[in-house]
């Protein structure tokens, strides 16, 4: 099914009233036959055959940008309201406006901003659902995950993997800081496996050195000999900023790029290769200047935020404006391309996604616009 | 987190009201910012938190048996009512009386019976969904997947791999055949990742030497040495009655097997010695005459059909009595125990299950029953 | 290295006076040079890079038949010169001609025939080479490998990992038999890695239930649901002849067979689909009657026992012919091609290989005979 | 086998007159019948065994130190007596003096020196050989591996896997460079799988950006969205000293460190986290000022050269002093242990070996020294 030319190109006739489709029409008889099956827990299956078998992906979020001019007001205010000791996590999360039944950003990712005060330490938890951090300001503000504590700086990438006892804090002399949270608890919920735990003790006790997991694991190309981790996501749980963006620019000079998504590369567990957690990916991207790129579609939804520059998206045929701090996301099989409207500089785009969930199932999809040079048609 | 003791263990405090745990209590300052939140797509976490990261996962399911007297008896009704071709599919689907949004008999796993008279064909088609059978009875059934044709009797399990060519039907010289379906399609649906293509021709052309899949994968620690199979699920579509049974029955002379589930064995993909399928998984399981296992309870929904013989499993604390042909369900994270109530004959389940999905994602937890010696007390 | 065209075309230039290959002439001062170096335990590259990076690999062994008729009669003979309990292991073992500082049948492989009297047992040892059996003739042997005890009937095919406590007997009830042995004892040997012990009772005791490795583990598509197996070698130890033989024969039925060994099947490992063991990989194949195979070579080398019925095989423009219970080998890199010579018996061979140490190690390649249609000319 | 408690243990009987080894003793009828056999190409196995299946490995190698002072001078006279064209390479390698049979620096790998001057350039050639290099001292130096041009500074790791495309040269405005190689040749040769072929057109053209392996493999935790690269080695073909040397230190200061090795990491492949080529693998460690690490031995070939600082290592009893770039080997199964002997300046030691290929076919086995707090007495 990874190659769509046959399901969802254009030659294909997508009337209900053909072979291999469900036409039965309605009648009496059939009407009681339904009757009789509903009284026994049953139902026909021509009866929903069509409806459940679409021809291809209805994504149930759309298109959204939240400014970080909005957002930022809004979760320094929640800083006189609540305490994290009361609130647990003192964040403003994303509602998909399509979204009335569940606390999603896009598809089953849930995403918002937490804000934290110098000297502030909020619980220690754990949970089914995995989670990620990318800092947005501040200083001095720190994760501990397991046991391992490490520092948080601006525009790095952190993950706290599904099971681990994790909290988070500023230190006394930091500032305050923001970053934006993602995690797939819709998913978690959805599929029925979330689970809850506070930590016994409030707060967990750090034995390791600080920031032993960056210091051993984020080198390129190296491990260490006595590699004892094994866990099923990175043990690498921090990526710097000053290094991806490092890595972005190397690559960038030997690379044409992808066609959809400029320079682009996945944050990895540098164990494996593959992505640091079982559910959720990342990735960092820098668009050149001036670069447009061409459009796909996939299923699979991203959430991205904008790590540096300006520019704007087209989804499904409709502009998002977006410069730094904004978060955008692109909900499942939408048409979608990158424009960075500066000639001079670059634009990076952070992202985190469903694709490992989706991949690991066998659903990924993936479709070129053929048309149009591969640039959609912008609704006015 | 798939050691669950200190998150399901009695001994946690679940009290919503501690370090941990959202505890923000309502005023007009809050009522006044949720309502700016609001406006902007957005929310405040600690008021949603506590219900959206329980404490342990609440099935969206509850179990039910259907009876086959009364499902075998409506599944032929439909002979008169509609036609193959009309129908695409003449299934009558199994619905959880607890789930009126989508077309599921347990967690995100659709299962109906199939019936098709001889000489009856359905068109091909193909979805991102995976399928498959047991065969409950009749003679002369087929089934034909990318080409490859195999033949199907009574008690055989049988796969359609996701994204494959499909197409049902039973032979002239064959008898009235009934099945049992099962699906992952409300699973493809709610991770927005479905497709449908109706077949060009509308049947497929068959080249292939018939049942070249169990002639070529049926045999025990054999593989052809030009093994060309590249697909990420099993060769070997066809897992025949007498062969799976046998294997068991072998099995079952040399193991005390689990406590939870008697003798048990799991089909797979001979290719890897894993699941035959990306997203479902099938087991078959013998339980000894008289033979009464213990309860445990683990994330991940399963439906039985009873291949043979009768007895009852305890759900939840709740009895449901079965026998031949009958198909039950055990819902995510619900306690259950099985009984073959016979002294004298073994009975055998039939299972399929989406565990294949819940452990790729690292969502599997499973917890044994400590007290009253393993044994639920029954509600009367 | 795998595409073998430039590297073994004809028409790549082969002389050794050409850029790229060492063609420096000799002189005084270089011989000068040369004691130098030689003095402080270092040489010239240049001097030996010729002899050392051949254009193709050259076998260390010449093929060979052993005949059954005399090997039998050997092997009996010895029954009354040596016991079990101070041979160690009563076998006669194939010595390749070409090769005179190592106990080798073919490459790094060794070989022998074995035999054992009813009521005889020999002491349980293990070491780091692995072992395999192929059976030859008698009743009521058995194996013991780590305690899982394994009745052996003719021509079963039984493996005997790196590292196990094994041990074979015969019966008191059993017939005088005989097996092949094979063994990468020179391969470890050369690689630096052997180690033996003598269990510490002699004998190892039994207290698994018998044949438990079959009965779980040699039915097609099943395994164990709690399958705790996590050795690197096969949980199936025994491969029966009978469903080997069935295999073959039904998977002859939908299969044209490859072009250079008819209808051919690997003994695999169920739990992963790969070879049965670390280092050595074993093959049953089936020439149909006449059947007459294209040549092709290949790294790697393999002893061959006809399990069934008479033919030849060229080996290197050399004829071979061969009946049941004959051995032969094949070295590497040379050319081979099967003859049936019966117009209506089928003929097997079994074999085995160092094919998995080859293959690890990214040493395999594999050339096919092109000129006159496949077929060697034979020596006269 | 790899727990070595109850083979390689002191309490073990290792006397060959015991049940389990072979104990015949020789007499008239037994020659008659070696003779007999000897005349068919076959042997009595009970007359070999006890020598071919030995308590434990033997090596084929002795332990040596290769001096730089003395190996530098004799490669540099080189540059006068041969050229790259005439001599393929010109390097001055290293002869175990225990291996009069084979040009192995330890165990079945080769070792030597390669020198260049500014301007030469050798021919494209390729092998099934592995290769490796560490760079001693000079500029301008690049390798093209597969039409990938990498540049080489000094102690820089650079690979050049089986059956790749490759050639070395320095550029015109660099200076004379010296590299040490390591390759698998011996291993390739005794395991009768060596290929070779001299590029068609002399040399390679180089059409891909200079460095684009480092600057699109070289980074910590991140690859490229689209990486297509399906070779069973590593795309990472340079790992820099600056990136390697700040990694060990990174991780010395967050760990104890292994007890035999001091600070040591792997060099991998950053797609899978394994070693970077299929047959060898290499590592970087740091000795901490005055470091004295404890005694273990293993299977598998080490050649080491001093990256930096100066100490020594006793190897089964011996005491080999070392300082910055001298080389020396410890053979298989040879008690280590290391020293820095500065109180005030790390040690680092660069390191390849054979342990892929021992540890993939099972041969790994490793035991500490008890006695004397670990430490082995010197010899006199």
């Amino acid at each position: 099914m990874n190659n769509v030319k046959d399901s969802v190109g254009s030659n294909q006739n997508r009337s209900d009233d053909q072979l291999g489709r469900s036409r039965v029409k309605d009648n009496q008889v059939l009407e009681d036959y339904y009757s009789e099956l509903e009284g026994v827990h049953t139902g026909a299956f021509w009866k929903v055959a069509n409806a459940i078998e679409p021809w291809e992906p209805k994504a149930l979020s759309e298109p959204v940008v939240w400014r970080n001019e909005v957002l930022r007001k809004l979760v320094l205010k929640s800083l006189d309201l609540v305490s994290p000791e009361d609130a647990g996590r003192r964040v403003v999360y994303l509602k998909n406006p399509k979204r009335t039944d569940v606390s999603a950003a896009c598809g089953w990712l849930f995403s918002g901003l937490q804000v934290m005060q110098p000297g502030e330490r909020a619980g220690a938890h754990k949970h089914a659902a995995s989670a990620l951090r990318f800092i947005m300001e501040g200083k001095g503000a720190y994760t501990i995950v397991d046991g391992h504590k490490i520092d948080l700086g601006a525009r790095d990438f952190v993950i706290t993997p599904n099971g681990t006892w994790h909290e988070h804090g500023v230190s006394e002399d930091g500032e305050t800081s923001i970053w934006q949270d993602g995690l797939d608890i819709p998913l978690t919920n959805v599929l029925e496996s979330n689970f809850y735990a506070v930590h016994p003790e409030g707060y967990q006790t750090v034995t390791l050195p600080e920031n032993d997991s960056p210091l051993t694991y984020g080198a390129p190309g190296l491990r260490p000999e006595l590699d004892k981790w094994d866990k099923p996501y990175s043990p690498l749980m921090k990526y710097s900023w000053d290094q991806s963006y490092e890595a972005l620019l190397n690559y960038s000079k030997v690379t044409d790029g992808s066609p959809y998504d400029g320079v682009i590369m996945r944050y990895v567990n540098p164990q494996t290769g593959g992505d640091p957690m079982l559910t959720m990916g990342a990735s960092l991207q820098l668009l050149r200047p001036s670069e447009h790129t061409k459009a796909h579609r996939h299923t699979g939804n991203i959430i991205y935020q904008v790590a540096k520059g300006s520019g704007y998206s087209i989804i499904n045929g409709q502009r998002f404006d977006w410069k730094e701090k904004d978060i955008f996301c692109v909900p499942t099989w939408m048409w979608h391309e990158h424009v960075n409207t500066s000639s001079s500089e670059d634009a990076c785009l952070f992202s985190f996604n469903d694709l490992p969930t989706i991949k690991k199932l066998g659903f990924y999809v993936e479709q070129a616009l053929v048309d149009n040079n591969g640039h959609q048609l912008v609704e006015a």
